[in-house]
């Protein structure tokens, strides 16, 4: 028998299973590949790397980039791959035997995987029967038991309801750990917390390229903290963990961010839409969102999940054991065609030909 | 004071600092771009890839190339952004407190790292002065500390000497603990020991497609061990670990890997020819080396690094700290062009215009 890390067996695993569809809205990916002015010049930077060069300047000019666009300095830049790596990294740092994580749920199921990996104990703190989150009980418990991490996805995965910017600015103040805010979605919110970085020391906002930008395949997230936080959390990384071709297809992403706009609005007038003609169905319950996804709940949710799949149209359910999200059903934002078949295939099964 | 992990502060950093040269042969990467017609087609796969989705069938595609060609089933292959990520992992999966890896020295200087990063004890097994491992020693000394896991790189870095293929098999069969072989450089030498695999439940195999295939930018690895063990190492990866770039690229180089084997054999003809030729240079100790890289010792080392880098040339010079390794350098094999002008420089640098 081998000498495995205590409890390894008992890692839980991620419960999303990635698979084709015809339309596919089950991920909150973006349904749309890089614009292609950005696909053609991503795709001319490749064909000059140097493949078989260790990484090197390509991560320093992506970096440089981030802290221009958000005033702060290189410093308190680290990329991952995609925030899912950030995440895994800050876990690991304020981890350990006898550390304590607290995050709200239901949220990013692998809030609690990560959890587990760090070695830290995952502390759930439930969100209301509408998914939102009591500030000043949160601060509570993460006082109450101590912990070295409190973290917050805002807008929150798989709800779509956001804290404001002062909510979040309470917790930063009120808490003695660090905070890390999970802010994957917020391109679709607005509001991001960044600029508050340089007075909560505290304070660790990890972003993504896989929503907004369309870069799930690449996988590039940033964190940004105050120097001595980065300096720390850059302890745990390995090196050459970004690899050049994520790097440079990145950068000129970022040069032409400005590309995205036009979508970024389109997914929001997107969401508004398809929310107000799912609430005029009956007996659905759609809950707020600022991301680029909806959340509903109904009675006969697998039904539907079963019936959309068998026209090839892949939507999220949840386990029955996922607190919280009984009978819900999240489903992504997609171009207007994609909306509209998606809209029009669930009223036919909830309505019917009416 | 944020409560960071225990010990975070002493996690040392990887000694390795990336640099451009003219002539770069200080990291042990092919000096060679891809060969053209495999990096046009690479660049062709990349312009057709979906960006915006989360990777899915490209990692189990080039799981059962690998599969394939070592007539092993697809469930005993894990890939890894570089076999960084699969020994930072293996590492994980077998560290914890009290447990204890053992691995000689001079080897990669990152075990040492990651044994640290996975909470666990470096247990470092000194080699001879002519960097043989004394294989029954090194035995004897996995058992009595009872170590968890056991790494050998072979051929070895930064000495360039290999253990036989028996020998591997002498240690996989002697000792109850995990055996972690790590062949990043095995294409130099010819002899692997994968096959091994199928006889050893506690063998894994890391390979790298960073050196022979000229992919150190690309970050891919994998590893070949019996199901069983796979199973569990995999609990310690996180979703999405590998990107669809770095995938989709391998998928083709892996396709096509019979294009490198010229220049596998240059390298090779290359390292018999520069060794020859230093070891007529006075005063330099050559050592023996099944890899693409040379390990020499002379007196003025640090001096003739210096000489080196003042003509734009980069080899690689260890710490005065670095166990076994006081006045070495090692030097990565080039082109034969690179090569003699390495050779000529270093020449002049000792003998001077005689």
């Amino acid at each position: 028998m081998l000498n495995y890390r205590n409890e390894l067996d008992k890692m839980p695993s991620y419960d999303g299973v990635e698979k084709s569809y015809r339309i596919k809205v089950n991920a909150n990916e973006s349904t749309m590949n890089l614009p292609p002015l950005v696909e053609e010049r991503v795709i001319n930077r490749l064909a000059l790397l140097a493949f078989n060069r260790y990484p090197n300047e390509e991560y320093y000019s992506l970096v440089e980039q981030i802290a221009k666009n958000f005033s702060v300095d290189t410093s308190q830049v680290l990329l991952g791959s995609g925030s899912s790596e950030i995440i895994e990294k800050v876990f690991h740092a304020f981890g350990g035997a006898g550390h304590k994580v607290v995050y709200p749920q239901p949220s990013f199921s692998m809030y609690k995987i990560y959890a587990k990996a760090a070695d830290a104990e995952g502390v759930p703190f439930n969100l209301d029967e509408k998914f939102n989150l009591n500030v000043d009980e949160f601060i509570k418990k993460i006082r109450e038991v101590n912990a070295s991490l409190a973290v917050v996805c805002n807008p929150n995965n798989p709800t779509g309801n956001a804290l404001t910017p002062a909510q979040i600015e309470k917790i930063a103040a009120s808490i003695e750990c660090a905070f890390l805010l999970d802010e994957a979605y917020v391109e679709f919110y607005g509001r991001s917390a960044v600029n508050l970085v340089k007075n909560y020391s505290n304070l660790i906002v990890a972003r993504t390229f896989s929503k907004a930008y369309g870069m799930a395949g690449a996988r590039v997230g940033y964190m940004i903290a105050q120097p001595e936080v980065t300096r720390m959390i850059n302890r745990t990384f390995m090196p050459y963990h970004m690899n050049v071709l994520t790097l440079a297809a990145a950068d000129i992403v970022y040069q032409m961010r400005d590309e995205f706009v036009p979508r970024l609005q389109m997914i929001i007038a997107e969401r508004k839409r398809m929310s107000e003609r799912l609430k005029k169905i009956r007996d659905v319950e759609v809950f707020p969102s600022e991301a680029n996804f909806i959340l509903i709940r109904l009675a006969r949710a697998e039904e539907l999940k079963n019936y959309l799949e068998s026209l090839d149209i892949g939507i999220r359910y949840f386990s029955p054991n996922a607190f919280g999200l009984k009978n819900c059903l999240r489903i992504s934002i997609g171009t207007r065609i994609e909306n509209d078949e998606v809209f029009s295939a669930i009223k036919y099964f909830l309505e019917g030909g009416q």
